[in-house]
């Protein structure tokens, strides 16, 4: 496929660029290139890089989160990066293309780091992931997560488990050197990929309550505990409806929900976030990898008391759209029959059965009630039994 | 692809001769080739054709349905066929190959049409399509219907709407020729696909209850109108969670779920069969379409305010797995907000939807909740706001 890269950065700066213009004739002032340097709760004002005071009668933090680069020498050299938001995707590209690189080092094996080495490995380039654990996608069984790791491979990425990274050096010209405990790796551009944080530092210091989790904290309104200041997206909690408890998950379809709320409600139409169960999916090379709800350990800290088992099958007539190979791994709770989790990997439809599973979560279905759900069976999409209803009599028969 | 047909005949063949040993060892005894005649309610025996009477304590009414043959002229001639199990299949499939079929003629325009039309292009076969209507598979809006019989015709279909077909007539050697009000059709096949009806001469004459659908009438756990005979399958009514009703749905997934249910009874472990909500789907060269609950004319029919709209777009990042164009027609009542029906059709992504949908009229959830689900988001496979978040919210306004 042609990939104009040159296009997309243009693209992708001009989109920038324009974004002030959009609100043009509309009562929205939008102001780029000017830091909110802190937040006067008491006289209703923030403040920007510039000195000046910008009053509020209501304000929306929606910070983000920032992603983390390790406190190693040579993290911030030329050539390393994080992969964050639209900026950091230019500058990526940027690189690739002006050094003409030809060897990556992704460090980080979670599904920001699995989807850059697909990008990667699309452009030609040798990439290398350094994994400070054994599997890939920690969130995953091991099983799973194997299945993960075997397509990563497969489509020449050199996965290193157990890699700890101390540093990274610069080399001749622009080459890098990533070091591990073990060895080195020279690499054209790196690219931490290893976990975000909320970033909640203005909010912190104005004085507004942080939940456990590290994020703002916020209510069912979006409300932080100041009434008049609302928290939306990566920098704030959401409520679990699994877990039945306030976490932090930096996913953008939450943000986008928690966003709307938040309008409506300062617009004057009362509404709620009514939560999350923990949906995610990614794509790895010819694989979907999605999972929703909580895993087993999260399930025992929460005070349920899982059961779990994972089944590999197929969900359709292979003669008709080819086989169709899943690995579909569910928990739940012994003490209600409830589902709490679901992972699947598969070539094709782990998506379509984590969603459907994701209503169940949402709804607190038993196995019993899942196992006879009706969907819409057809011998090219699914067997008469899917492969939901399958796995979910089979962990029935655990309880 | 390489279809080798005489080995799927033989294939089918086989299976068809194992079964009656595959319950060799075990208490069951398996007789083919025998027809049971009448039930014997008071006496507890069913007479079969060669004049035995096999005794029973429980007896479970398991005759499926029967596809119509239209009462005209012709309709049994050799090379006219149906198309409803196994056996007609392998028919259909020996006449192809024996007479060396060029030209097909099917009857009917419903999901078995379509399916079987795809067959036969796949053969290669001139394909003609008579159907009395103006547009294929009725379940769907006129919109969505457009949109598969311009697959159809794409995929080489010859689609005739508006014909009523009066007779089919032998012509010279094994040439038939389908006559309609208008003109003939030339064909070496042709089936009818013009819809099914539950078999229950059996039931019926035994004196066992018939519902409104003119499908035997059953309790949740199966049991007709007498406690010891229980009926299964297409031959059975379902009780219909949106319609809060009993309906026959000849599908064979509800068809499994039933027996089990049954068989569950039987075997002294008590369940009740939860009921569907009309989940259904088909390919058609390339497009899913796919279906659940009722339409607005169904909605009306049972008592609710339905409003409808019907959304044609995307739903993932174009750049990544290619184009995914969908029409989603979602159906909800006025009076409480809640979904009643959803219908699509996609080159991809259709049946996930709608399985999701499924499981939201399972719990009688409203537009407004569906709205904000958390689904599996990832550009391949889905937007930060999914295409069923938005034909939700937009059904929501019109409300």
């Amino acid at each position: 496929m042609p990939y104009y890269i040159g296009d997309v950065i243009r693209k992708a700066e001009d989109l920038i660029a324009r974004t002030p213009g959009q609100f043009a004739g509309s009562n929205i002032d939008v102001f780029t290139g000017k830091a909110v340097e802190s937040i006067d709760t008491e006289g209703g004002r923030v403040k920007t890089s510039d000195g000046a005071a910008v009053p509020y009668d209501n304000l929306v933090i929606a910070t983000g989160n920032r992603a983390i680069r390790p406190d190693i020498p040579g993290a911030y050299l030329p050539g390393v990066f994080v992969l964050k938001d639209l900026s950091d995707a230019i500058a990526i590209k940027r690189w690739l293309v002006e050094k003409g690189c030809r060897r990556a080092v992704i460090v980080g094996a979670g599904f920001i780091g699995v989807e850059l080495s697909e990008g990667f490995r699309r452009r030609g380039l040798e990439t290398t992931m350094l994994h400070r654990g054994r599997l890939p996608v920690a969130r995953f069984d091991d099983e799973l997560s194997r299945a993960v790791r075997d397509e990563l491979v497969k489509n020449g990425v050199s996965f290193v488990e157990r890699a700890s990274v101390t540093a990274v050096e610069g080399g001749s010209g622009d080459e890098l050197r990533v070091v591990t405990e073990d060895r080195e790796y020279a690499a054209d551009i790196v690219v931490f990929g290893v976990g975000v944080k909320p970033e909640t530092t203005l909010a912190r210091e104005a004085g507004i309550a942080i939940g456990p989790s590290g994020a703002v904290k916020v209510n069912f309104s979006q409300r932080t505990n100041r009434e008049e200041i609302y928290a939306v997206g990566d920098c704030a909690e959401a409520y679990h409806r699994v877990r039945k408890d306030w976490v932090n998950i930096p996913l953008g379809d939450i943000a986008n929900k928690q966003g709307r709320v938040a309008g409506a409600n300062l617009g004057g139409s009362p509404r709620t976030f009514p939560g999350i169960v923990g949906g995610q999916s990614f794509k790895v090379f010819g694989l979907e990898a999605a999972a929703t709800g909580i895993d087993e350990r999260e399930a025992l800290t929460c005070g349920y008391s899982p059961a779990t088992h994972l089944m590999w099958g197929t969900f359709r007539t292979p003669t008709l759209e080819g086989e169709a190979n899943m690995g579909i791994k569910l928990v739940a709770d012994r003490s209600t029959g409830r589902l709490l989790g679901a992972q699947g990997i598969s070539n094709v439809g782990a998506v379509s059965r984590i969603n459907t599973l994701s209503v169940c979560l949402w709804t607190a279905m038993t196995l019993d009630e899942i196992g006879y759900l009706d969907l819409a069976y057809s011998p090219p999409y699914g067997g008469a039994w899917d492969i939901i209803h399958r796995a979910a009599q089979r962990l029935l028969r655990d309880l």
